[in-house]
């Protein structure tokens, strides 16, 4: 944990530099704007410990699989974000010593990353060798107004001399991952243009084709008055700039704004690419760097008067509840259905495929709840574009008539991972797509989703378990062999609760959507059933297999089995490991973790949260009281699922014992694993911690419950949710909850037991009841 | 298959030259002495499609570890054998045309391994460009008299046209490995020394400092007299050469012999080898290419006068018997406890670690009975000489207090094998290894091995074993989970009955043995005690886990489960397997393969292979009724076990039908990989099928066993074991057998159930009972 970062309840702060925090700070740091992201790389030069990291989104590479023993059915090639061109860099010369944190002596240095405003600043003290002394502030943002679109504000002081600066505003297409699996370069082709009038610089991706553009102007100042210095052009292989020197007075401030538009073949023609992209730039410096930020500032004020999560007594649980919501809208702003929310967002490239199954599992209901439905439909649209992929990806498999297995990670449909106890086994994530389905027609009421698109992801998800499947003549029921689990510390077991619960849960869904579509248009129905060729004989089958599925069960315990034979294991709690053997996966070895009884995140649990309403509250603190104590938590996405539980089965405390394990994992980076980028999805997890768990919201079809409880430490908490697209505000504290209606429509809630319908505009005070 | 390979009882003749079966000849053709071994290159330059591979017993490379997804515990690299200086070029221009049959027109081509002489030879007419014909005739080998030599006699006889002929004998360090993992090269620094008194150039490895000399010698002969022509020296980087040119006239025959020593630094001072390798080249040339020869048959001649096979009516068996028997002694004589038998010998790169379970389960039986019980020792010492790293590689995966885990694949006794589901999980080879040193035992009665060596070994594995079981309080029994068993199309299982039987077996074997060290000699009994620091609680744990062992059995089929939950799979048998679907590793994804029942290699069966004498013929029979047919023979290592027991059921038509799949697995290329080498562990498979299968013997405390049954086409058959170090023949015909006691000591025998003792130099006719 960096020492350095102070608390505020808006801003990020880091106070003072210490370099070996750097890469971490790179991360915590990052802007972005859902479609494109910037690592905190410092604009000047910098030889220290860096990771320089800009990402475009959509813009990727399939890099080579890496495989030790090559299984049948591993895909050939892992996609990868790419590291995309640097548009940030100013190079800078102090009378011709170049700046360079590492090298000079920093007095004083703080780096800001501003949440309500979206802004990245950087103020900072040094001396040089030569002994001259200079102050450097920097602010930074890429649009929220104009996804394409980056600016920076970059100023020095000389403060005991007069000097010649020299300011060389670059873009470097020289760039490489550093999770290259054969140190590959990824990009195939760079041109730059620079002349008087323009610079812009275009890559090319090896393999993929995809043209990026980017284009920039400078504007250079002295005490906020524009002059034009002469300068220099430098256009050498894959990298543009200009060069301006500039005699700066002692005490005055020289300062040097630099305006990018980073433009991809995904949006443009790419024959028109460059031209379009220094069209672009060319107006954001007509509008100016004060007009840019002012456009972007208010979509930041939009969007946090419906997303904000208000925490009084806290201002650490502030902070990052805070850090988690900005961090989420970064990655992902729902306006582009082909891009989605990677593990790391644009903060990092570990994890490089862009879609795993914590989309529609946890960061589904964020986006339901804090944006128009368009939003979260725009997700789930992602999946339905990509059926064709995933009915391609079982036939890998070996299945058969348009079954689909969606991929473990992908960035275009197709799957990317290769471990065969994932890729192939952990087929539980098929699951997630269709309860997605269920919870945003649940969430929303739109309905026509499932007749314009739900029905036929649903049936060809169903088909894959009818499949999947086989009759057990031992048990004389329907079994799911060879599986892992959400809870990756059991690879290939037979039959995971989890796994045959959702597998079960989706035929059934199916039939009844089935049922539902039919009754809302026959000719819809009749054409989807005709375009997947469906016949009744299979929802025999889904029936049959819905009413004889086996599920593990310890009747003694009362519990629901992991999955079989899990009680054959040697039965420990965690607190009886060595705290110096944890976390686990970094101290035993793989097979010693599969053959003990820990959990790696929520896996029987996760089943019960997705299905609360199927088991009687002693049930579920049955369940929680034995795997809690087995579980290691050593996914991000765990402690979030079991605070919300925790919290639901009224155990306040413990709930918020796990929700302080995800709020501050990266800002506090418990894992030693910030520098390689943030855990964007798990973001979400603390977001559910927060509504579901001590707001206990549950979106029911007919109203929205809420039981509202306080953590110890917080005065008061507020949040906002959406019930069938009514914007709803929640604030609760030691007396009970207040219910504001922020839409046009009639919100019926059930706040502790009491149900009330609240009217547009109205708010409703409930007293407290544990 | 090569259609034209030739059927011949002492030699595998190729009869014409087709270069797409080029790779798999080179494989089939190589020439071994135990200590090196040379693919049946050609010595002229060939541009067509080859693999060099010219393979030093005990010399690897340790090549970083290739893995997609890395665990904890992973070994750092794969030790591979290396492709090692080439010592058989020779560059040949006729003309100034180079030979090299992929672009001249080859009229007549013969490919001839001798096995009874040990020599590869090779004659061909060919025409060139110019237009000139010429006959060439070469013999090779690999001395079994002397194991640092090699010597070749290469002739050319121009047909229809004196010619000026160029030889250029050479030593070639310049060589890779096709497998390298990273393209690396392996061997660091090669340095030649040629002059007109010697040619000797030293490699040395990367990483492993092994140093390799290799130093040549060459007679020019025109119509078998010594000539004396000028020649020229050339010593390129890694290379060295000398060369003659000669004038040869139409129908005249220029012959070159080269001599080679082939020293390293496993045998040598690496300050002295150079020399050393000069010394021994110089002696061999003063010896001559005939006398090297003579020495060299002899040795062949006296080896199989002890094992070889003889069966009268089937060609083609008779030759692939010899053909099994000629490699495991060309890779493996049994001089040097430091060596043992990789997969393919020196007949190829893949499974580049030397030492797999092969060893103990497959091969050590066929040394028992074909050679002096020392080569055998030799094995077990390999194993014992390993054992500091087995507990090191135990104590890796979290086991602790001298608990040793022999590796899955190693050169050196570190693991080298990187998969999680096998290195970590296929622990039944352990059980192997503690079975070799009672095979061992019961079949020399040398059981001061057990005092010296062995009993030191058992305790190790027994506390892995004692280690790696859990108590499971729902079984009330141990347990031992999360196994890969032989059958490696099942991986994480739970309760593999071999392993647990052969957990079990080991245990109390080494309960037993704790004894019979003790009663042997106390004083060497309290030293192991001691130096392994043995507690005689150990010893009750052990009893305990060995009376409370769990074994899944179904009682209804009255079958040992393969592992718990065999039977929740869909039961289906090989024949509804449709043929292009197989083999099913080729065309099933992985978890396919795991989840359906379909077996690759001997399982339960292996285990009834081990402990026959424990269980009645109907329940081996009932075993064997319903495993073989869910079993695909996937491993070379599978279908002579099940040919074995099916003898041994007294089903002898399946038994044959078994064998013939094992025995020209090679000749025939059944799985179009012999480009890549030969079985060579499975060879010692076919071996067994005969003598313990058709023969039916079995050395017991107090006597062989022998039920001798003869296959269908078979007209008779006779084969060698040794019993408590006597060396026996038998031969079988329709009538009956005949043992002949070959040794100095009475055999006692059990022939279709009549008890004799035989007596020295005797034999003794039994009739035939079914």
């Amino acid at each position: 944990m960096n020492p350095n970062l102070r608390t505020d309840e808006w801003k990020i702060i880091e106070e003072g530099f210490d370099p070996q925090f750097n890469r971490a700070s790179e991360s915590i740091f990052s802007i972005g704007n859902g479609h494109m992201g910037q690592r905190a790389n410092f604009e000047e030069k910098y030889s220290g410990n860096s990771m320089q990291g800009s990402y475009i989104a959509g813009i990727y590479y399939p890099d080579k699989t890496r495989v030790g023993w090559w299984k049948n059915g591993y895909p050939k090639y892992f996609a990868k974000v790419l590291n995309s061109p640097n548009w940030i860099g100013i190079n800078i010369s102090v009378g011709n010593e170049v700046l360079d944190l590492e090298t000079c002596k920093v007095e004083s240095f703080r780096r800001i990353l501003d949440m309500k405003s979206g802004t990245l600043e950087r103020e900072f003290v040094c001396q040089l060798k030569s002994g001259i002394k200079i102050s450097v502030q920097s602010k930074r943002f890429v649009s929220m107004a104009d996804y394409e679109t980056g600016a920076i504000e970059y100023s020095i002081t000389p403060l005991n001399k007069d000097v010649n600066i020299t300011t060389e505003p670059y873009i470097d297409g020289d760039v490489v991952n550093e999770d290259s699996n054969y140190n590959e370069i990824f990009w195939k082709s760079v041109s730059g243009n620079i002349n008087s009038e323009k610079a812009v610089l275009v890559s090319i991706t090896r393999k993929t084709n995809f043209h990026v553009a980017v284009a920039m102007k400078n504007l250079i100042l002295i005490n906020d008055h524009v002059i034009s210095p002469e300068h220099n052009i430098t256009r050498n292989d894959k990298y543009i700039s200009r060069i301006y020197s500039t005699n700066v007075k002692k005490g005055n401030k020289l300062t040097i704004c630099k305006f990018a538009s980073i433009l991809s073949s995904e949006n443009h023609p790419v024959d028109r690419i460059a031209e379009l992209a220094v069209d672009k730039v060319n107006k954001t410096l007509t509008a100016g760097f004060e007009s840019l930020l002012k456009d972007h500032k208010q979509k930041w004020s939009d969007k946090w008067d419906e997303c904000d999560i208000i925490i009084d007594g806290d201002p650490s649980a502030q902070q990052s509840i805070r850090f988690n919501i900005f961090h989420l809208y970064q990655t992902y702003t729902g306006s582009d259905h082909r891009l989605n929310i990677g593990p790391k967002g644009f903060t990092g490239e570990k994890y490089g495929g862009s879609t795993y199954w914590d989309t529609e599992a946890f960061v589904l209901s964020f986006y339901l709840n804090t944006a128009d439905s368009g939003v979260a439909r725009n997700l789930l649209l992602y999946r339905y574009n990509h059926l064709q992929k995933a009915i391609e990806n079982a036939e890998k498999l070996g299945f058969k008539n348009g079954a689909a297995l969606y991929p473990m990670v992908t960035m275009n449909g197709e799957e990317c991972h290769n471990e065969w106890e994932i890729t192939f086994e952990e087929i539980h994530r098929n699951g997630a797509i269709a309860f997605a389905i269920y919870r945003y027609i649940n969430h929303t009421t739109d309905v026509n989703y499932l007749v314009d698109f739900g029905l036929e992801v649903l049936i060809s998800i169903s088909r894959f378990w009818c499949q999947r499947v086989n009759f057990s003549t031992v048990k004389n029921s329907y079994v799911i062999l060879g599986v892992t689990g959400p809870n990756e510390y059991e690879n290939n077991v037979n039959n995971n609760w989890y796994t045959n619960t959702m597998a079960s849960w989706t035929l059934q869904y199916t039939l009844e959507s089935l049922v539902k579509v039919e009754a809302i248009s026959k000719d819809k129905f009749r054409s989807i059933i005709e375009k997947v060729s469906f016949s009744n004989d299979e929802a025999e089958k889904w029936r049959e297999i819905v009413d004889n599925m086996y599920y593990p069960v310890d009747d003694e315990l009362g519990v629901f089995l992991q999955q079989e034979g899990y009680l054959d294991k040697e039965q420990l709690t965690t607190d009886m490991l060595d705290p110096k053997e944890r976390p686990i996966n970094q101290n035993w070895s793989w097979d010693r973790i599969l053959r003990s009884c820990f959990i790696k995140q929520a896996d029987v649990l996760q089943g019960i949260y997705n299905f609360e309403e199927r088991y009687d509250p002693e049930t579920i603190r049955r369940n929680y009281d034995f795997y809690e104590p087995r579980t290691v938590h050593e996914s991000s996405l765990s402690p979030s699922i079991y605070s919300i539980i925790a919290a639901t089965i009224g155990n306040i405390d413990e709930a918020y014992k796990l929700y302080l394990r995800t709020a501050r994992l990266d800002l506090d980076d418990y894992n030693k694993e910030v520098h390689e980028g943030l855990h964007i999805t798990s973001m979400a997890g603390t977001w559910l911690s927060i509504v579901e768990g001590f707001g206990g919201m549950r979106i029911k079809k007919e109203k929205v419950i809420l039981k509202p409880m306080l953590p110890g430490k917080w005065k008061s908490y507020s949040f906002y949710f959406r019930f069938h697209n009514n914007i709803v505000n929640v604030t609760a504290d030691s007396d009970g909850a207040t219910v504001t209606n922020l839409s046009q429509n009639i919100v019926p809630v059930e706040v502790y037991g009491v149900c009330e319908d609240i009217d547009p505009g109205k708010k409703k005070k409930f007293g407290r009841k544990d």
